[in-house]
């Protein structure tokens, strides 16, 4: 089971690395982070830098392929990337992606007409690429299945493993990465938190994370 | 605000990744990633190389220091890095492990008789190296803040964004990352999870994860 994690510059690391701790313990996962081109590539901070230890080019057919959130917006137009994407979207058993990852894959013309999530600051503007933007954790149409933002990738990998591998397998690596989150606040929707939070992440804009 | 991230052979990626995207995004935090020597890094599943953009040598002094779990048996008899831990502990403000990180802080003898807790399959062997295991989800000893497993590093990060920035900047963060967690199953710690899958990880052993 070959995966492939997209990575561009100025991706969010955890958009990726969250579905990289539950997907690369299942059973036959061969993991590639993928990019332009092999090297390091620095995430949206610049305080962190990753390393795509393929291209694009020389990868081949993924059968699940994962697209992260960041500052996208400068890969909306980056054809390479985006016919890239639509190419192995036709071999693919899965397409995914986490956060604003979404947007990317509605630019390159997989989500038309279908139910796709994004980041809650960047639902408008995957409307806008044809998608239909749906307002929960993780949504599935058919074979492709996308996230919330950022931390969402990982509810996404877990409901992926279980379609894998079972639920079983799934619980297995949910015990392993001791996922059983006790977050100090809930705070982590915007009909959750305090509205004048929701109003000043609006008023930074989608550009605060991916 | 100095936050240095200690990075070694085959640790565990989102243990790290985790705290590093709630945390870098604090007013004034200056995040790197250190390592004995700079250079690439490769995670537990070799399937991830992150960059370690300074040395422990030529870092200096960090305000807040975080060590990650992984394969962490071989950094507990590691010198050189359990005597910069040592030494920069005393002059930081807050001393953090995530999973398995905290039997090296034990090991570095920066836990002996404060209450800390690791991964669930791993606290004997903190009790071994002279902490007190506490199995609680985040656990604070004055300076020294220790998380549980792996994903367990969010939650202790987002109680030290709070600490050091006030609450209402910790959910900003929270809403910003859209940390809104739906696991699709309960069974993300032991007294949770359906007992044969408990007694399948003990019988594999801590090394199934860091």
């Amino acid at each position: 089971m070959r995966i492939a994690a997209v990575l561009y510059p100025r991706f969010t690391a955890l958009d990726i690395v969250g579905p990289y701790d539950v997907l690369c313990r299942l059973p036959g996962a061969e993991w590639t982070f993928v990019a332009e081109q092999r090297g390091e590539i620095r995430t949206d901070t610049g305080r962190l830098g990753m390393t795509a230890d393929a291209s694009l080019d020389e990868y081949g057919q993924p059968d699940i392929v994962i697209v992260p959130g960041g500052a996208h917006d400068a890969q909306l137009e980056n054809r390479v990337l985006l016919d890239w994407l639509a190419q192995v979207h036709e071999g693919t058993s899965t397409t995914a992606s986490v956060c604003t990852g979404s947007v990317i894959l509605a630019a390159a013309g997989i989500l038309d007409g279908l139910p796709a999530v994004t980041h809650w600051l960047s639902m408008d503007q995957l409307g806008s690429f044809g998608a239909v933007p749906t307002p929960e954790r993780v949504v599935r149409s058919g074979k492709v299945i996308t996230a919330a933002g950022v931390s969402a990738g990982i509810d996404m990998a877990l409901r992926l493993a279980a379609d894998l591998a079972g639920d079983e397998f799934a619980q297995g690596i949910q015990l392993g990465i001791e996922y059983d989150p006790q977050p100090p606040f809930d705070a982590g929707s915007p009909d959750k938190a305090p509205a004048p939070i929701v109003e000043l992440l609006r008023a930074l804009g989608p550009s605060i994370t991916g």
